[in-house]
């Protein structure tokens, strides 16, 4: 029997690829650009690993899919953030959306995977590109099992899920939403564990990014915006800020805040390095006025003293304001983190992998980043090195114009 | 086994309910209104037929029904009507609705049944009182029925829909929406006859006027408005019109063009007679910007060469003129009207009872209206007496105040 294609739905990705595609379509539609695959885990030869006649059937499949009218009702119905967020002409829009062309093909066992195109069409790529990789990869490591061999793997699923979810059960305060769409085990795996978590945590489970998931079974949608919006907006405003990245990267906060407003005035910090986003992008009035920001890298206790420091100096209480820690967290991960910040802030955390896909097999570290934009070289350092992303010597170059001295550096494996 | 409840969610219901809804939610959410079930077939002793302690359940559990996120998010995001037709305060009053307390009891081996509350929210109980009441007869006409008796009758609602659906093939020009679900023979049965449409009529078939079925479906959720407009606000503006019925009927119809504009406006006529409104009611600017109208009562076809010698007077062209034929039509009268209209004007039409309860039985002709709205009676007198409604000197009163003298009548099964 042949197996369901991966992706049934454009609802199937993350919800902030709708926020900030609504901004993109408004703003910048036609800026050319590039998406393109990487493989972190370049131990395992992705090319040789996944049948690429298969991969380039998912994507092809992608490319014949169109927004249902449920679908886009539900879009444009979204009621979750204090006041209608989409506009009449987006969903005109999305109405007619096919997904740009591909180029796929296998270099040195890996596999080459891009996305060019208008950036308010080819945006879409980014999560379908992983989830369906991820999920070749997934069916191939059981190649040959026997049904009950499969039957066990589950079974694994199963119980460790049970076992973090006993975890934060025993800390009330702590909150969460799923974010492992793009990382998941499979379609089918993601599907379970939201209906588990809903079932199991009516009052800590706080929704989920998958779109498709979020209607589905009647959750908030979860989202807000992505580095690719600072990464694009460094290449379109690259001839303005030649030697000061704080240039694209205010404009990109301004449109963000005049797209939408307090619903969803989430800093994310850390494209060229945290430290230096809060010192050269941000002024008071603005932290003031947002209600927080995602810590997506580094060491989120340091992170979050940083940010308490940071707003008592201008007299904000801290207790006021949010982070979401996303960074590659389990159930134990939470617990010391929330430990440590002790309520000085609010909290929420977004789980990931090891939510989506935790049954035992060791994931790959795979992510889809805009690489060009505009004609420039884009690029993300992170407050990891080990999750920077983009040309050698464009990194290089941005390490320099921000003065990036980071040092801290772990490797990833989501 | 137990039947499954015949409502099962607030979305089961006409799509005007919810464009009517907001308008009263925020011009008028306060005035007092009663709802009262009128059974027109006399004959028939519906409080004998129906059990009234299962009528009861029925209206009970319909009060425990909410709105779910995915339901909130179809409403919200209507974009079938050409711009965003809902507001976000509407969507929050909706979250939280109940439907306010019913009184029934029997009287006279007939049922009295009655919604009295705010408008806001008495409102909602329209459809479902009928629904339920007609689903609950229906079941009792087939008690005691074999389990072949029953294919029987359906295998004979199949014929007789492929029957009208075959007649109708023949003019590819006729376009028609599925109107039946206040008087559907099953939930079931409305549920079918909606997806054999679907499947079988895609290019005339343009929508359903049940919320829930186009959702479902991915059809147009069709719908604009109904005499409970007009006829409450005779009553709240009662004091300003005691001698000029007028007044009222251009406040609803100024207060809709403002909620909606172009998107909905199509006139609904006969709530004191066709005549009457489009001379007393209607100025030849507002005849030139709405779309149409919906004749709901009296003779289709002097119906429409009245509109055409209306808008020729003006120096309109007819055919870019709406009329939506809606008064217990089946497909030889569709075919008939469509024929004699011979594209003079736009015409398109609304398929109610024969469509959703067309199995053979003789259906019974029941409504819900307002009686009463800001302690006023409140009537009906329609272009065919027959479907007059409200306290009979109220009726005299309104017929005198507009001078009706229609004396078309015709027996009403829908």
């Amino acid at each position: 029997m042949k197996d369901a294609p991966v992706i049934h739905s454009l609802m199937d990705q993350d919800f902030y690829k709708f926020t900030m595609g609504q901004m993109i379509f408004h703003r910048h539609p036609k800026v050319p650009v590039e998406f393109s695959f990487i493989n972190r885990s370049k131990s395992v030869l992705l090319g040789k690993k996944v049948d690429l006649g298969q991969l380039r059937e998912e994507l092809e499949h992608i490319r014949t899919l169109r927004f249902t009218p449920q679908e886009l009702h539900y879009i444009m119905g979204t009621y979750e953030y204090g006041s209608p967020m989409f506009k009449f002409d987006y969903i005109d829009f999305l109405q007619t959306l096919q997904l740009p062309e591909f180029h796929l093909e296998e270099r040195d066992g890996q596999i080459e995977l891009g996305f060019a195109g208008e950036w308010a069409k080819a945006t879409y790529w980014e999560n379908f590109g992983m989830s369906v990789v991820n999920e070749l990869y997934n069916r191939q490591l059981m190649r040959g099992y026997s049904s009950f061999e499969r039957d066990k793997v589950e079974a694994n699923g199963r119980l460790r899920l049970g076992e973090s979810l006993d975890k934060l059960a025993k800390y009330p305060g702590i909150t969460f939403s799923e974010f492992g769409t793009r990382r998941r085990f499979s379609r089918n795996w993601q599907d379970y564990v939201v209906s588990v978590m809903k079932e199991e945590c009516p009052e800590t489970f706080k929704g989920t990014s998958n779109t498709y998931l979020a209607q589905k079974y009647g959750l908030m949608p979860v989202g807000t915006n992505a580095h690719e919006l600072p990464m694009v907006y460094s290449g379109i405003f690259r001839d303005s800020d030649d030697v000061d990245p704080a240039y694209s990267q205010k404009r990109m906060l301004a449109d963000w805040d005049n797209e939408y407003g307090q619903g969803l005035s989430i800093f994310l910090p850390d494209t060229y390095g945290s430290d230096w986003f809060f010192k050269n992008c941000v002024d008071a009035d603005m932290l003031r006025r947002w209600k927080g920001s995602r810590q997506d890298s580094g060491v989120p206790e340091e992170y979050a003293e940083a940010r308490i420091n940071e707003y008592r100096l201008i007299g904000v209480d801290p207790r006021t304001k949010l982070v979401i820690f996303a960074d590659g967290l389990n159930a134990d991960r939470m617990i010391e983190i929330y430990t440590k910040v002790d309520q000085r802030m609010l909290t929420t955390f977004g789980w990931g992998t090891n939510a989506s896909n935790n049954l035992g097999f060791k994931s790959i570290s795979i992510v889809v980043k805009p690489t060009k934009a505009n004609g420039y070289y884009v690029v993300k350092l992170s407050d990891n090195i080990e999750k920077a992303t983009g040309d050698a010597e464009a990194v290089e170059r941005a390490k320099r114009l921000v003065g990036y001295t980071n040092t801290f550096q772990e490797v990833c494996h989501s």
